[in-house]
């Protein structure tokens, strides 16, 4: 909560849950990521949050934008970037997507397949690709399914592929998995990526890039690494894999550049109990699961909340979203600890709530409107 | 698969993924519950699709509408519905919405506790209240949370609650769990309504209606009972436990009446890998869990497919989103069969998709649109 975000509330008249982002955080992330790794680009995941305000003020910053479609690609051109600092990072694209995305001036593209190199290659002769590899994980508080990357194996044939056809075979990408607290973790996938280096070199060709991905956290139950330890520890890792001949390197904060930047504001609708002697509350909100708070499933990231009434007697809730869906339950296995005093009516804070709320949000689920969104 | 719907997907020249509604379907769905429950009230449960032209259709046929938010209720006032057609099904409501709906002339509510009594007592003077009770689910492919409904037990107090403040204690509802394959299903949850019956008769006064809720399933994978064989279930179970004062009752069927009314055409964006020797092959869509297929939540409901090479030699496959969010995976604990055939650009048919597909689809996840409809 910052003294804009509360100044903003103060004053806000409308009804209905709202989002409110504070720019100043942004900027400020930003700067934090470029001096903790001041010889890497910073390619923003527009995914995280693709508000024009927050793209502009990221583009006016220097900042690169990690696009996962060719809507998020003109959002990035419209605010300001020009192509060469756009990346089509989603490595599931339609052969029509990069061919736009190639008019659009876009040269930058992830592979993770053959078959993938093949489309580039068709429509966007030339361009630079990078092939993202399969990475544990381990961590990671929302570990990544096996959806992206091949087995490092693989990715040399891969883009031996795209050598083969014309392409500049780039580099390397990986992910070592959302909210990812240790600073260790890109250890293992630089080994990796530097052994990929090297047999690309015996084979003819020799890549120039390492995309470290994104997976720096935000701040949400639990402290988390500032930047400046992600930033020692990686340039450690570059150095043992790499030696004297560290790649271009490029990273994609997402959530550790939004996440923290925004809060929900939320209205309790209800409190009831399922029978006269439970023990347990149940509190909806105005939000839930299909309202933004998609990253609640699996009870997987955990939100902060602040209500009027902290400091008072606590005791552990369900918390459940507004719609007729039973499904859209935030939290039960492991209830949220809220103050007795709590009343239908109240407003409550969800905090670090910037980043994969907006564009998660249902169209019109239960008739209930998406989340808006302020950027301040 | 209709003809109609066949012949539109022939005719259809957009981009994109697409659900297809064939109308038909939707008025013959209605025709068969109205049949196998001559006795009972048809209210169509708005949320599975709130596409004005079935809302108008079903309005037509003399259906009435469970309703989840003030969206909903003048959607199906816009519909043509009048307001005793209307009930406000949502059992977590803000005041200022039971005030806008009574205000719209709906004077049924859906209550689980006295604090939701409270506020319609405020704002909807003399308005009918029915008590949700919780049913264990049994049976059901998608099982209901806790979310909604209060032990009978209490139910008789809430109700109780309801009549002195000066409302209308008007009946019990209950849901058994969506896509429900058990007739049988109402059973234990009638035998508890009955019970609540006769308790709030000892307390001075007297309820009129059974709300029997939705549950009734669409045709998937596994061929599912008609609605006759729901209604004899239905009608046995309401004389045993009603004896000759049979009340009145309604049901809320969603996915049963649209569901299997409509079909999405996808298209493969992408087949691969993770590895030159790995058996499986994962197949991206340009659709998945946040364009529209959020049931596909814990591989919960599992639609059939469609391809143009059926009839090939099949083998299993994960099949996935086309977003950059590893959690867009549809089916990977149990993969699917598809052709070897199969291939880039191939469209793929998802059928039974006419329920909780539009407005489940998310904004703009990724910068993707949200899931187009058609209803024909």
């Amino acid at each position: 909560m910052t003294d804009r975000i509360r100044e903003f509330l103060r004053n806000r008249r409308e009804d209905g849950p709202c989002v409110v982002v504070d720019l100043d955080v942004v900027r400020s992330n930003y700067a934090a990521f470029a001096r903790a790794l001041p010889d890497t680009r910073v390619f923003y995941a527009v995914k995280a949050n693709p508000d024009p305000a927050i793209l502009s003020a990221l583009a006016e910053l220097g900042s690169c934008f990690d696009c996962a479609s060719v809507n998020e690609i003109l959002m990035a051109l419209a605010a300001g970037a020009t192509p060469d600092r756009i990346s089509f990072g989603n490595t599931i694209k339609k052969e029509r997507d990069v061919a736009r995305a190639f008019e659009l001036g876009v040269r930058l593209f992830a592979v993770d397949c053959e078959a993938e190199v093949e489309k580039i290659a068709r429509v966007a002769a030339g361009a630079k690709v990078f092939c993202r590899i399969l990475c544990d994980g381990a961590g990671a508080e929302w570990p990544l399914s096996r959806k992206f990357g091949c087995v490092p194996e693989m990715a040399v044939d891969v883009l031996e592929h795209a050598h083969r056809l014309g392409l500049e075979a780039y580099g390397v990408s990986f992910h070592v998995g959302s909210q990812q607290k240790n600073v260790e973790a890109w250890d293992s996938a630089l080994a990796s990526a530097s052994q990929i280096f090297r047999e690309c070199m015996e084979r003819g060709f020799s890549l120039s890039l390492v995309n470290l991905g994104g997976g720096f956290p935000a701040k949400y139950l639990q402290d988390v690494p500032a930047a400046e330890a992600y930033g020692e520890a990686i340039f450690r890792a570059l150095s043992r894999h790499f030696g004297n001949a560290i790649p271009q390197t490029i990273i994609e904060p997402g959530r550790g550049m939004v996440g923290a930047a925004g809060l929900i504001e939320a209205e309790v609708v209800l409190i009831s109990k399922k029978a006269a002697d439970d023990d347990m509350r149940w509190v909806y909100l105005d939000i839930g699961k299909f309202g933004g708070l998609a990253e609640t499933m699996e009870e997987a990231i955990r939100y902060p909340l602040v209500t009027p009434h902290d400091g008072d007697a606590m005791e552990p809730c369900v918390l459940a979203g507004p719609t007729c869906d039973s499904a859209d339950v935030m939290y039960e296995k492991t209830p949220v600890m809220l103050p007795v005093s709590l009343a239908i009516g109240d407003k409550v804070l969800i905090e670090a709530t910037g980043a994969y709320t907006t564009t998660y949000s249902a169209v019109a689920f239960n008739g209930f409107e998406p989340l808006r969104s302020y950027v301040i």
